[in-house]
């Protein structure tokens, strides 16, 4: 038997981390190495992951995080808040790993990261305006980058749920007068005892929040078209009272004598020999719980010839496409495996 | 003792009939005299309504509809769908019954009836264009009109949810690219045993439906300024989770130097005499949950200069002011009871 | 207009204090005089309970603890934790207050709460076995006892909704091999941000706990006929996911010759006359959101010959008649109000 | 590539057949043939199932049922109600198929099924004392029989989580006396419009049901123990607002004696070789999401001293091994293939 290449998990007791825990553990082509937690070292990964079974790991414990350890696994996995992920990464990458990070530290240019996230970027060489930018993501629109990068910014949940459907029909579409209301389950917040996110709370509850200056807003900008959208684009993101799952609804203003066909023919194009994309007919809404626990995106567009605007929408998990799923979906692009390696499972409906 | 008005229900049994029981089962005001329900005739209504106990009416059956005895009543309410309304509210006009129709009927002008509805208006001298139009209930903005009304028709939810925020701050937008996004729990779809409405379905997902061509779009629209708003208004309806509640994301494009004190300040001045209306501090969302089981609603507004965008957000009970508790609201309105008798209830949180 | 007795209340921002504030908003016979909350102090009460219209005190800050203050209300509810308590009601007693204790402090004898708690007991004298032990208000048993008390313990959830089906049968029951099992949602263990009781946790889960030694075991036993029931009780608590609401399902050996009619006798003469207990016809089972926001409990009682035991069903709000709905009810009943003062409330359902 | 076996499935358009179709898009070792629908024939897949993409037969169209094509098949897996497996076997099995039928038709004598089915059986040769009787496919209990079996009757969901942790304990407890308390997610009542299943009706709602004569009672103790319990085994469901996913809570008087340890061997005896039942350790309580998607069942076990009873929980997916993942097993097993395969998934949590 042929020895796997290694992937170690820095982060790994948040829910992007335990997610990689779990699809890790039935991959396949990976091997976990290790799977470091600094606030959870030492316990075993099943008090904060009850599904994995002891034989699947469940009763190691997660380790402390070691960047000479880290650094000798072939791919690095970093499931750790942006400004650990910052101090992580120069380490990482001058010891010559290679690494995928979830957060955002590494998906915009140093200035926005500044107004955005309000702090300086503590490694700007990596931002996205360095001279080493981080490479971001969206697999199925940065194949070819992935493939050689050194750094890859795992996208947003967000962000993957607004660009898959945006991409293919920018060319149809006028770029200013966007508007895009998300929904996200809660896991999207991260592991979190924040008083808002305690279950007698957000359960039977809707609410927005983050806008009109969630930092998803920004990471779409930039990514949506070459050079970036150019104009201010409407995000406001909520929480609905799931776990899993993330929809993003989006209205944009339809170019001059746009048809159904345009948006079908160009959606078909990017989409038709994907294995995560699904189109859906139009008439045919993606839902969240067809792709729960799964890497898929599900998205359909439908012309409204009346407002003379484009409504796109589409599903992800977040901890899937969203986060974690997405990004074993470059590692496999990274070390040359298939693509949809220990990704294929179909979504747990209903 | 003072007799009270009486009310009689028809469509008793469905969601909006039951929140009716339970409301009137404690109004103080008003007296129910019958509850008719043509599909549950004979059942004891807490089969439908296990909430109400035996001493509140629970174990009296649902009976047949009968325009006479209906008419007998001070104030009928339907709770019916619009094809039963259309059929009934000659009748009980005839009758000299002073009536408020929760369903779709009159809502509209007989063509856009038409043309939304899919079929023909089978009363169109009720209808916003015929010789004795319905009042549209809207209470906080048509409170005199409602006191005299023969006729009213119970705004939808999504648009009672929608033009709350919206038309005291028309005058600060753009009409033209305004786009809604709703999320409603189930229970606004009805009682209802449609396959997608499962429990085992709608647990742990959310979905877009209806869109570009649900009905309340146009019934936004009719009644967003005097004469209709006059531009096309895109709304998307999701369904979440939860049973009740109904969240609306506005996003409005600003006229030109509209700032946030001018937003506040319209909306001081439409709302701060209100008893249901709450406008909460910008950066405050409105939730759901906030009114559960109430007759408030909750919204807010948040100026995006970055966009040249207005966000409102507003949050109510489907049931309530989106359907029962306006309804009640009118009836007091309409009998010269104080206005909020029977329906201060505190939304139920968390 | 005559002045209302005062409230105050400590511990205000929790869920049982914020459900007390919500039920104390629309009283209408007593009077908030003021909310203390420790670790909330100076945030307005409607950043924790986002219900509370501003008009309604919403808008007005928790307040420090301070025992003279309290002291001059009326009545002094506590829904502070039971160390909190333990501290507070010697200071309170001897300042001649009247106190209602929503904790689990003063309902057991110093010896058990040493051992189901695991520390010993800071007021023995107002123990269960002390000098002046504390009233257990589980009204519907004890009325009289309290309307004169000083020191009224307010029954646990649990414990509130297993006797009152189980006091009525007890002597139609065998008191070994009682067995209940119940289902709790996430409000019933207080504002917590503790790691398994996030929501994208506890969506979507059900799991035991506590059990077999969870603290309301003995304190059913303890309150389960004169001088405790005498025999072990099983009792396993769940999480459910939802946040208010609790089921207790008890599986109880029938005593020879005991019928459905001997348990149907016994539960109407314990409950006819009551205005918040519900018992339902046998084959109708109690759902939890059928009293939801109310003090309300259902009840029901099937006798199963073929295993000679009896199946007791019955629900309650957590928040409601398992905390600050009975704790109001009993404050009614000290101060000679009629009982139902403020808690007429039907259970907001679906 | 060798031609893997076939499988056709019948009733594929319910919930166990749905998750069927998602289990053998990735199962590797079987491949479907057929997918009949009597009412859904003619629908594509994915219009009921709609996380199965197009790619993976979710374009595909379910047929009408026919016994000749059925036959066809290596195995037959009917997902039909009881009285239509009833009409189904005698035919297939004249016909020569191999059958696991997961519906209540065939797990217990044709005496029982009368009794609590409420109906003659159709087929008693295939009753557990007919001649030919079908083997109980409990895969962990019964691995040889069904290596064999011409048909297999798939155990009831509540069945397989109070059977799994009770069998290798019956040695150590009394047989009188159990009593077991489940919740179910509302997928276990099958894909159904009934009112009561409404998602409006069950969010925020918990609720028992069928009790005390559940059929799924004498199931249970029909087959514990070999020649069945021998005494009344209480049992009573519920209803919890969530999709999958169930809880068996049991408690059961212990013979005298027996220790921890006792029950630790037995339980480690039992399956600390099987790939799907996880023992947890004393004091972790299995939970319902950590199997939510996948084939697993956690239990664990509490010697309670004080009331001289042994507490067992255990979890699984109802339609996973408490259905469509456990009739796969057994067809795992009937043809001779790994009988973890296309079984392996790792349940989705949080």
């Amino acid at each position: 038997m042929i020895a796997r290449p290694k992937v170690a998990l820095v982060g790994a007791s948040g829910f992007g981390g335990t997610e990689l825990l779990r699809l890790l553990a039935r991959h396949g082509g990976l091997e976990l190495g290790m799977a470091a937690a600094a606030t959870s070292a030492g316990r075993p990964r099943a008090a904060l992951a009850p599904n994995l079974p002891a034989a699947l790991g469940g009763a190691e414990p997660f380790v402390e995080v070691s960047v000479r350890d880290l650094a000798a696994a072939d791919i690095v996995l970093l499931g750790t808040p942006d400004e650990a992920s910052l101090e992580l990464v120069p380490d990482l990458v001058a010891a010559g790993a290679r690494i995928i990070d979830l957060s955002g530290a590494f998906r915009l240019t140093a200035a926005d990261y500044t107004t955005w996230y309000g702090r300086s970027h503590g490694a700007p060489a990596f931002a996205l305006d360095g001279a080493t930018p981080a490479i971001y993501g969206l697999v199925e629109h940065a194949r070819e980058a992935i493939a050689d990068a050194q750094l890859v910014a795992n996208p947003g949940c967000y962000p993957t749920a607004t660009l898959l459907p945006l991409i293919p029909v920018l060319p149809l579409i006028e770029r200013a007068g966007i508007v895009v209301s998300a929904m996200s389950g809660t896991s999207g917040a991260g592991r979190s005892t924040r008083d808002e996110l305690q279950a007698s709370i957000v359960h039977g509850d809707v609410v927005a929040y983050g806008a009109p200056s969630h930092r998803h807003t920004v990471e779409i900008e930039t990514h949506l078209g070459s050079g970036g959208l150019g104009a201010p684009l409407v995000f406001t993101p909520h929480l609905v009272p799931m776990s899993r799952g993330l929809l993003s609804t989006i209205s944009a203003p339809l170019r001059a004598g746009v048809t159904q066909q345009d948006v079908d023919a160009a959606l078909a194009v990017a989409y038709d020999s994907e294995q995560f994309v699904h189109v859906l007919e139009p008439g045919t809404f993606p839902r969240t719980k067809a792709v729960h626990g799964s890497n898929a995106c599900q998205l359909s567009a439908v012309v409204d010839a009346r407002s003379a605007r484009l409504l796109l929408s589409s599903a992800i998990d977040n901890l899937g496409k969203g986060a974690a799923g997405q990004a074993l979906q470059s590692a496999n692009v990274m070390l040359g495996l298939s693509e949809t390696t220990g990704l294929d499972a179909i979504g747990v409906y209903p």
